[in-house]
């Protein structure tokens, strides 16, 4: 697998399915500090309040690294779009979704941060450099907020209102994954990266969530049941 | 000046006005967070997100440490309490003033977090040294918010729409400082930090600030013009 050390050696045909990537991402990024951001006043204690900025910090620190990496491409157009993009005009439909409650945020935490994390270890092997080093930093972080949601959710005390939650989010983090199916396959094996929109992927996100929800004391969820709304299944 | 050094040592005269002083601070720190956190997604640049994000956690993390101050006081009611109040009931009237424009987030700290920042410096040297040491700490941040913010004004595009900014912010901030008088000058100077609600204190401050505010390039202001409505001038 050849290196692309920087920007200026990326093979022509593989630039937009980069830039694709990123601004995937750094949306994301940033549709979560939209998401959490009334959290940092409403959430029940200070110190749930100080997780919260901390991940809304980390989040737009992320944000910020990826739009820097789309200027060096000279992308300066889609860094101006994403900074404008807000709740409905997102483009993964999980970061259209406001967080009503708390255990909205817990869960959202546990399983679509989650969901990302796992396409940044794969992202870590990507034979474009520059974004392979920010995915390596930027799985620390997500490691760390995945960490506290799950200590919430082994002593939450209203295990009925996490359970709904549960339901709720993860056939939202499967769609979340099936939206990356709309890149080209091919360029992504180019880029060391195609298990990115592979069935075995997905298939084992399920799997390993689920087992993490039954060791946390709730029921395992079918996230296909409720997910014949918008995805073209492949 | 004899010192307090933990709050098993505070006479019982002296307890509820420090309980008074450390609330009145938890509730404008907390209020910050809750004033800035719509710019964090609304902030014109990421570069200007991240400061928002500095601060919001800052001022949290602030406040955190204020309610374990206050929770030593085994002052729980008023913990829970402060962490309740929302723009509308907060305790200082410049905390129940929404930031609706880019101009006000700027100017607000500039102005009203600086009106703190003095206020710290006088409680630095407070005889209650769990308090003292606090607001040592607390100074250097604020420090950092006030710089970033003189460098916005500095090299301000729309000199007009700031200059409305100063003029609506800096009366607010003499209100904030006037607030202080109800609080008991005799005790005030057993803690050392009567200095408080002298008027040398607030017409110094008025000073510096108008010197700094022509040094950006503004016209200076009398606080006092718009000031008639909810101060009883001392």
């Amino acid at each position: 697998m050849q290196k692309i050390s920087n920007v200026k050696e990326v093979p022509q045909d593989l630039r937009n399915i980069i830039i694709d990537i990123i601004q995937l991402r750094a949306d994301f990024e940033l549709a979560m500090v939209e998401q959490f951001s009334p959290w940092l006043v409403n959430a029940p204690t200070a110190e749930d309040r100080l997780f919260v900025a901390k991940l809304v910090s980390d989040e737009l620190n992320h944000g910020w690294q990826l739009l820097r990496l789309l200027e060096d491409f000279g992308a300066i157009n889609i860094v101006n779009q994403i900074q404008n993009l807000r709740l409905g005009i997102h483009k993964l439909e999980v970061s259209n979704l406001p967080l009503f409650n708390w255990e909205d945020v817990i869960v959202f935490t546990f399983i679509i941060d989650n969901a990302g994390l796992y396409q940044l270890r794969i992202l870590k092997n990507c034979s474009f450099e520059p974004l392979s080093n920010l995915a390596s930093n930027l799985i620390k972080e997500e490691e760390y907020h995945i960490t506290f949601s799950k200590n919430e959710l082994k002593n939450y005390n209203n295990k009925n209102r996490v359970q709904g939650a549960l339901n709720f989010w993860l056939p939202r983090a499967v769609e979340m994954l099936y939206q990356f199916k709309t890149l080209n396959e091919t360029q992504l094996k180019d880029l060391n990266i195609s298990e990115l929109v592979k069935n075995d992927f997905i298939d084992n996100f399920i799997k390993t969530i689920n087992n993490e929800i039954k060791e946390l004391g709730y029921s395992e969820i079918d996230p296909y049941k409720n997910l014949y709304y918008n995805i073209a299944l492949k």
